[in-house]
This record gives structure tokens, C-alpha cells and sequence, in this order.
């Protein structure tokens, strides 16, 4: 803790996730159901204006859902403390819920110490950001990524309309668009989560500041060769689509070491056999690729290589390769100056940190390119993620909320730290 | 055609080809269904009985369904042609029909030019040998390797019963138990089939002399690791499943060329990745492995090898490695005395000729450790099998027949013929 910044409560932050938790808590499988829209995620949205009143703070819900409560001045650029309080199916507790609470107690501490800052701070509980409808809306809404046509269509995976589950909540669907931000009413977009991954957990680091969040592609693929008795047929006039994707999956090491960096993932996650008998050599294979990194161009050239090296293995193993690209979504990078002030800070609170990239989607991507944005994790728990054992230690989720803190006084009332 | 030996005629092997096949044919995908015990299977014996009628053979039903007719001397050991004509769903009309109707025609020739075998002709189609219970029952049944169990256990994949299918076409089925032939009974058992494989029809060799039959088994395998955020799990801290099958697929190649022959096969026909998501690093991977060999010790020395080999990738991946061995056949050989009697009579014949194993099971297995017994195949375009589209050149089927009268009358009547 630096010079008269206030200490966080981690009794508080405490009480507050688990009060979350119990909104969709599911007693059989300890995980909790919050999925956006749905009964539980609203009421815990109602649990966190009511937080807001009790704390004092303006609050509304905007069109989109977006929960916003805001502390300071009006009419100012405002310093944004975003994440998400929805969840998957079978979620864990920790997921975006830390990232709110942590706000709710960053102004909190900020009331007990009597600082009241220069610039506006707004806590923002971001709408539907698990993907229930294909995209993060709360986050699009408010930095411009929305169109009436998607609110129009999208539709959850039981065939549910975003819009029917919009005005099931006394929402209307087109309001989305009003939830809009401009970029000079924004000074900063902050978010701390939980990692969601194994890295500081496995290093032994406490946190994790983000570069940016890597873009990612996905290929659908299929290698289409010649079904055959798989005692018939020599091995050497077989054309076994099996094979040929072993091949390719045995060498994604080279391509990432060749064209790509320690931030380049690519997985096959999707692999179907066809007819798919233990007694017939494979016909066809229908698998994906998801391919990622924090550079565009090295997505690129990864991309490249896998083409090249299933084409390649394609007609060593007389095959047909084709694939279709379902997405390609760029890299989305942090605010540089954030990105040191973050690291600044973790380094004066003696908290062990690094830089990396973020491999899954946050709230935080959207405002990237929109306004400075900066994001940064706690570690989880053996990389566990989207699952009931999701666990972050409570002295981490402390050290998350102290740090974010002594950003948010930097940039919202430095003056008055100073005085 | 050697001196004195009759030549068999095209035309009715054609027309009795055809004949069969109309029992059973679909016409939507022009493939034939005549499944063990079903109503067109117990036509197609009856028409069978039939033409043996009309050829003034001795002939009934054993007690296990195979059909068969004699044609010579009684009390003394029998040369037994046999194959099947049965069908898969959706099958070709050669595969067993051609070894029949083979037996048929070497019958008629050698009734047509007057020739009295001194040692009795049997023309046998067997009973349900495409396994649609699991088994070969009309084989089994003659060479002692039925159990009453089985016979009261065994079920379609459907879960219709055995004995009831046996029941329904009005046979006992512990009569199969009668179908019995002792050893001494059979101075020989000989088939002829359509290869199933490419091997004739690429090599462009007329036919393929059946050293034995490879023996098989059959594993079920399992890999598991840990399923991972495709984004956040960077690619040294996952546990990927597939990734370590992919490895052992690629290794396939290399195993046989240090521990098979080049009639080994291993194949991979069924993989499951779990969860099977995209963006989700395969936890777990079952898959299966069928491996195949002429001789029993290669068999071992792959299945080590495969077990050493996967044990070791699961080592490196970090995975759990199990596997369940579901069936293991040792492989059978056909007679020496009659391989070398086919290779020269088709030397006779000026057929081009090759030693080869049988991938795929057949009748005439049982037969191999029981009496004399040897195989031989004609070409089958493309290597297509168990398919509407399976082809045999007619060309092909006299040859094949011509080479089986060659044989038979060599074994049956050879005085006779020299005469």
C-alpha cells in the first residue's frame, strides 16, 4: 500500500462475491447457473443497484442491461471499472463477479478515507457478456458494436431470441443502441479478473497485466480420402483421412515454432471420423482449427502454414482438403501507458507480475480500440475455468482489489492522494 | 484349360450371379439385403436347393442353415466347395455368391462332359458368415467351434436373438451343435471369393493364392488429460489428448516398418475427442486400434510396440494411457499341398497369380486346422467391398471358376481324367 491510499476490505470483497454466488447457486453440482437475462442474473443485477443505494452512488440500468452506479463529479471523463456478473452453465464464482465487487469496494475504501475524486468513477456490471447470444452485449452496446440487425436475429442456442428475452425483462431490444459511450466521456476502462488459465498460478506470479487480447481464427476442415477394410487394404494404398490430420496435429508444434511466438496457440478441439468403425479405415475427417495470437500478421502466417501443411500432407496422403474460415477476429491491444501504470503500481505494492497476452474474451476488448483500456488477472487455481472448482485465492482476490485501487486513485484523484 | 478338362460356361455362371441377386436387391441404392435367417437369405437357400434338385444332387439344410449338395460317391471323404450368400445391408452381389455359384458350375461342367468323380463333391452355402450375430455360425458349426451358450446368448445389433432368428426360419438351435463334420470326413475345403481389397486390381494380377488368414485384434484406447480453455492454456501446460493420439497415429508407419511385415495393418477407424468443443483442449480421446498379421509373433511384437509407443507419448503429454484388449484371433493358415496346387494349376492356366493373406475373415478359416483347406481370390475393381458398387469382371468370375474345376478335378478325380 502505497502513501495514503486507503486498504481495501477483504472481508467485504468477501462477503460480497458470496452473496453473488448464491443468485443461481445450484445445490448438485456447486456451480452456479446466471445465465444473462435469465431470473438469477437479474436479480443479481437488482442486488447490485441495491448495493449501490445503500453506498450512495447514482445508478441506472442502461438499455443494453448494463447495471452502472458512478461516484464523483458529473460532466467529467469518467474512469470505467467494468466486468460481467452473469455466467455459463455450471459456472464458478469468481468469473467477472471479482472484477465488480472489486470496483464496489475500490469506492468504498475511497468513502471510508473521505477521498472524494476529481474524476467520476463508474462500476459497471456489463450485460450478457458470457455469450448466451453469440457476442458480449453489454460491451458492445457501449463502444459502437452493435447493429438493430444482430438485436433483430441473434438467438441463444435453444433457438430463444435475444430479443424475446430482452423484453421479458422490461427491456426494449433497439434501447441497446442508446447504451452507447462516447470515447471523450471515457477517460479510462479498467478491468481485474480472474486469469482463467494456469500461467500465474504455475508461476507463481501474482498478477498478470494484459498486453492485449489475441485474435483468433477458426477453421472448419475436412480431409476427404477413401473408406477401405482395414484388412484388405495395404497401408500403402490406403488414402486414410485419419491419418492425414494426425499428420497435420503432429506438426502444429513446428508451425508454432516456426511462424509463431509463445503467445500462439493453435488447438484442435473437433474431430469427427467417418463412417467412424473400428474396422474401416476413415474416409473422411471433419475437424477444427482455432488458431490464435496477440499479432495479426503471426495469425496470419500461422494461418499460411496450416494450409500449406494440410494441402501438403493432403496429396502424401491422397486426400481432398478443404476448410471454410468461420472467423477471424483481430488482436485488440491495451493502453500502453495504462499497461506501465499497472505495473508501476503492482511493483510499489511489491506484488510479483507479468506481462501476457489474454487468450479468452473480456468485456475489456471491445473498449480497446474505443478509449484507454487496460485489463489485468488474478491467478486462478490450477487454470480451472467455466466450471463449479473455479477458485482464486481471497488473499489474490485482495491483492486484485489493492491494486486496481491505487490505479483508480492515480487516475481519478491524484491531487488529492498527493495532498 | 488342361488336357480333358471340360471348360466352364460364362453364361450360367452370369445367370445364376444374377439370380441370386435379385433376392434381396434394393432399388434405391441398387445394393442387395440378405441377412442371415432373413426371408430373402432363406429364399435365395431355397432356390439354391432348387438348382441342386434340378442337377440331380443329394441336398439338404443342416441343422446350423448351410445349404448343401453332393455330387459323387458316397462314405468317402468329401472335397467341400463352400462359401456364403448371405449379404451385409447394402452389399455387392459377388462377395460369397461367386463362391457358390462357382461350386455350381464345376458340378455342371463336369456332369456335362460325363466325368464321375472318384471322391464326392460338396457344394455348401454357408450359414450366416457375415456376422450378423457376431460369428460364422454355419463354418463354426461344421468345424466344432460352436458353444450352446453362444447359441443362446447371441444377438443382433438390433437385440434380436439368435435362436429366435433360427427359430422363426423353423430350426432347432441346438441342432447347430448336429452340423458337425469330423476331420476324416473332408479330403478338402476350397473357396473362391472376390478379393474385397485393391491388391489384384492394381497389381493387375488375376489371382491371389490365400497363403492364411491374418489374425486381428482389437483395442479399445483411451487417453485422457485435461480439458483446457483453448485460449488460455498455453500449448507446454496443456495435457491435450488428441494431440497425443495424433502422435502415436504418426508413429503407425514406423511401427510396422520396425516390427511388421508388409502384410501388417494397424488402423485407427473410431476416435471420440471429449468435450469435443472447438475452443476446448480435448481432455479425453478414445479411439480404437485394429491391428492385423499373418503371423501370430509379428501380431505381438506390434501390439507391444503400439503399447510402448503410446505409453511413452502419454509420458510426454502428461495424459493417462489405458486400453482394454477386446479381442485377440490368432491367425490360420491355409494347406500348403493345396496352395501349391492352385499356384500351378493357374501356372497351367496362364493366369497371372500371387501369394497373398486374407485381411478380411471368411468361411474357410474354421476349415484351416480342421482338414485341408485353401483359398483363393479373383480381383474386385477398385478394391470396393460391402458396398452396391462392388464389381467383379465377368472375365474374372470364369477364370476363378475354371482355376476351381482345374483343382477340384485334380483332387476328386484325377485317375478319371487321365484316363
Amino acid at each position: 500500500m502505497t502513501r495514503n491510499t486507503p486498504k481495501v476490505d477483504l472481508e467485504r470483497i468477501e462477503r460480497d462475491i458470496v452473496a453473488i454466488s448464491k443468485f443461481g447457486f445450484n445445490e448438485d453440482n456447486r456451480g452456479v447457473y446466471r445465465q444473462g437475462f435469465s431470473e438469477e442474473d437479474m436479480a443479481a443485477r437488482q442486488w447490485l443497484r441495491d448495493r449501490f443505494e445503500q453506498m450512495g452512488l447514482k445508478h441506472h440500468m442502461d438499455g443494453a442491461g448494463n447495471v452502472i452506479g458512478r461516484y464523483g463529479p458529473d460532466d467529467l471523463p469518467a474512469i470505467l471499472i467494468m466486468s460481467h456478473i452473469d455466467s455459463v452453465p455450471a459456472g464458478g464464482i469468481f468469473d467477472g463477479v471479482l472484477g465488480v465487487v472489486a470496483g464496489l469496494e475500490v469506492i468504498r475504501a475511497m468513502q471510508d478515507a473521505g477521498i472524494e475524486p476529481n474524476l467520476p468513477i463508474e462500476v459497471i456490471a456489463t450485460s450478457e457478456e458470457e455469450g448466451r447470444f453469440g457476442g458480449m452485449l453489454g460491451a458492445q452496446a457501449m463502444t459502437g458494436h452493435l447493429t438493430r440487425e444482430w438485436l433483430d436475429t441473434a438467438k441463444d442456442e435453444r433457438g430463444n431470441a435475444l430479443k424475446d428475452a430482452m423484453q421479458a425483462v422490461g427491456l426494449d431490444p433497439h434501447g441497446a443502441m442508446h447504451a452507447y459511450r462516447r470515447p471523450e466521456d471515457i477517460r479510462a476502462a479498467l478491468e481485474v479478473h480472474v486469469e482463467q488459465g494456469p500461467v500465474l498460478d504455475t508461476e507463481k506470479t501474482t498478477i498478470g497485466v494484459v498486453e492485449g487480447i489475441s485474435g483468433v481464427f477458426k477453421w472448419n476442415c475436412r480431409l476427404i480420402g477413401k473408406a477401405d477394410h482395414a484388412g484388405t487394404a495395404p497401408m500403402d494404398m490406403r488414402s486414410d483421412a485419419l491419418m492425414g490430420m494426425a499428420d497435420f496435429a503432429h506438426e502444429i508444434r513446428r508451425i508454432i515454432d516456426e511462424y509463431g511466438t509463445d503467445k500462439s496457440r493453435i488447438t484442435i478441439g473437433h474431430v469427427e471420423c467417418k463412417p467412424g468403425f473400428p474396422h474401416t479405415v476413415p474416409g473422411e475427417v471433419d475437424f477444427t482449427i482455432v488458431g490464435r495470437d496477440l499479432d495479426e500478421e503471426v495469425m496470419q502466417a500461422l494461418a499460411q502454414s496450416c494450409e500449406r501443411v494440410l494441402s501438403a500432407i493432403a496429396r502424401r496422403h491422397k486426400l481432398r482438403f478443404d476448410y471454410e474460415q468461420m472467423s477471424w477476429l483481430k488482436p485488440a491491444y491495451c493502453d500502453r501507458d495504462l499497461i506501465d501504470l499497472i505495473a508501476a503500481k503492482a511493483k510499489l505494492l511489491d506484488y510479483s507480475c507479468k506481462l501476457m497476452p489474454s487468450g479468452a474474451g473480456h468485456d475489456i476488448q471491445f473498449f480497446c480500440n474505443h478509449a484507454p483500456s487496460a485489463m489485468f488477472f488474478v491467478p486462478s487455481v490450477g487454470g480451472v475455468s467455466h466450471a463449479p472448482d473455479e477458485w482464486t485465492h481471497w488473499s489474490d482476490c485482495e491483492r486484485g482489489t489493492q491494486l486496481l485501487l491505487e490505479c483508480v486513485m492515480e487516475l481519478a484523484c491524484e491531487e488529492k492522494v498527493a495532498a
